[in-house]
């Protein structure tokens, strides 16, 4: 995809040993895309010196002298960290050099410095976090995930307008299915607020399918699963606590004695199929949506399989008109409001 | 154990047909519990005719009239079925005929009849509902699973000490691990009352644990996790989405083709042993914490297998003080106010 994106090499656990590697594995897989490797120069150039002329001639290295800690407060991160690799990859976005810009760095710190520098777009109050996760019949994204915490129901409206527009980008459906996620039981469904937001997606144009709960992620029901951020990431960690716990038993069963050893050996093919399709670094790299660009985040343990994946997804969220889908969309709101 | 449990026998989808024959399997399991049947008697006694003296003896048929829909409005249930299944089970535990009751019917009726019938405890706002799911290290018990909506931080509170003392009565844990649940960025961690129960926590004498995440359920961080109703129906359903997906997949890989499908006839004893172990019936059987008589919730679709478990717990629960532990805990903390 023709696109520049702007990387934080030096975000996350592990730095430029995964960054660089990843952003040369992107080039490699996408021919005409661009890519700036912000971060120390010394870290960063040794890891592309091997690199294929192709693949080299399509990054160039910008310097930045600091680097945002993972347990920085993202204030500090703000105020005093203004040559870090995060704040000039999102510097990048603003001045136009580059399309987006993807970190595995502190969620907090890439959150509040995308929004100081970037600023949300019109109509939109908080910007969300987005994930895909795979589901039966695809994939399903999420939003928020924890940028929100206690939300209105304008809010989760406009979560619901942001992830159907990053579903048109970045998978290329026309009218995606939008539901709110809520609990089943009669007597108790939801609360307020969720109440309230269900009547404002209803009359929203868009393609609202209407309450749906936990289990629906996982079942594909709707392209977009709608909820404020303290639900979505528990939702999230739970996800990721129970996938590890299964993946434990499964791992300890073949491992129980002789036999079950043989067994895994047999197995091995299909276990491993299994293994990567549902992979979660597959899924890696979250969405900041609501920014005037794109900005995703990637898991801070990343290794250089996920890390790309994430490059990758920021690249077709900038290459779709993001952006503009998002604010065409909410001009339409605003018109008819 | 030494008790008489309740069974409300038409609940749930199937009825008479799993729960009488849960009912027996328990009793043949139990040699010193009794239970009595509620229900419709020509449903019921036909089921239990062949059953072995030793065990039928051990059993009395209590008539009801009705049954409680498993859609039916909850006020409707408590205003018009008062000769309904469920409702006479629960008056038995109110009469003190029984120690407890268990049904597969409709959660909110259970609950609103349970509260009016039984009363909550002296000190406790409001019933909650608890589960236990597996983990890495044992079980965990989740509360609260959707009685209640919007929380204050009295009530997480409450949901502690319920949660605390049912983990004392079912587990023998001297001092349960309660931990609650929050979100992990620095910036926005939980909304305020969430941090106000923290703080109510800390000082409550229990064994708090602090703050965990959605993924600390499953890897058996605390003994119990405490978090409103909505947040916790979310994780439970969401949890139940993400189960059914993958084992979708993983049958999948292994019916791909002749290959495959050899390779899980030879994985199949380590497959069916893993299968076993995160068989989610072994965890069915919610118990209604907060009322003055224990009361268990079974699943809807529970066969006689999850229900027997159902019973299980409630004998289990009944036969280990539960109320009582409940009662002195408040009573403890009325006198420290």
């Amino acid at each position: 995809m023709d696109v520049s994106i702007a990387i934080d090499c030096m975000g996350g656990d592990h730095g430029p040993s995964v960054t660089v590697p990843a952003a040369c594995a992107f080039l490699s897989r996408d021919p005409v895309a661009h890519v700036t490797l912000v971060g120390d120069p010394a870290a960063i150039e040794p890891l592309i010196e091997r690199v294929a002329p192709a693949v080299r001639e399509r990054m160039r290295v910008q310097p930045a002298t600091q680097v945002v800690g993972m347990d920085e407060p993202p204030a500090n991160a703000l105020r005093g960290k203004k040559d870090s690799s995060m704040r000039v990859a999102i510097n990048l976005v603003k001045s136009g050099e580059a399309q987006a810009a993807v970190s595995a760095g502190n969620t907090g710190a890439l959150m509040a410095i995308s929004r100081f520098v970037l600023k949300t777009l019109p109509g939109i109050d908080r910007p969300a976090i987005a994930t895909v996760l795979p589901s039966l019949r695809g994939h399903s994204y999420v939003l928020d995930l924890g940028a929100n915490v206690d939300c209105s129901a304008e809010h989760l409206l406009q979560f619901g307008i942001m992830g159907a527009m990053l579903v048109s980008a970045v998978e290329h459906k026309d009218r995606p299915s939008v539901g709110l996620l809520n609990i089943g039981e009669e007597e108790i469904k939801g609360n307020d607020v969720v109440k309230q937001a269900a009547e404002l997606l209803r009359g929203s144009g868009l393609n609202f399918y209407g309450n749906v709960e936990g289990d629906d992620i996982y079942k594909g029901t709707t392209d977009v699963v709608v909820c404020d951020g303290f639900v979505g990431n528990v939702a999230l960690k739970t996800s990721e606590g129970l996938a590890q716990m299964l993946a434990t038993f499964l791992r300890e069963e073949f491992k129980r004695n002789f036999m079950t050893k043989l067994m895994a050996l047999v197995a091995m093919p299909a276990l491993a199929h299994f293994k990567r399709r549902v992979d979660h670094r597959q899924y890696n790299g979250a969405v900041l949506l609501g920014l005037r660009g794109v900005v995703v985040k990637s898991h801070g343990s990343a290794d250089a399989f996920a890390f790309e994946q994430a490059i990758a997804r920021t690249a077709e969220a900038a290459g779709n008109r993001l952006i503009e889908r998002i604010g065409e969309r909410m001009a339409v709101r605003e018109e008819v409001a």
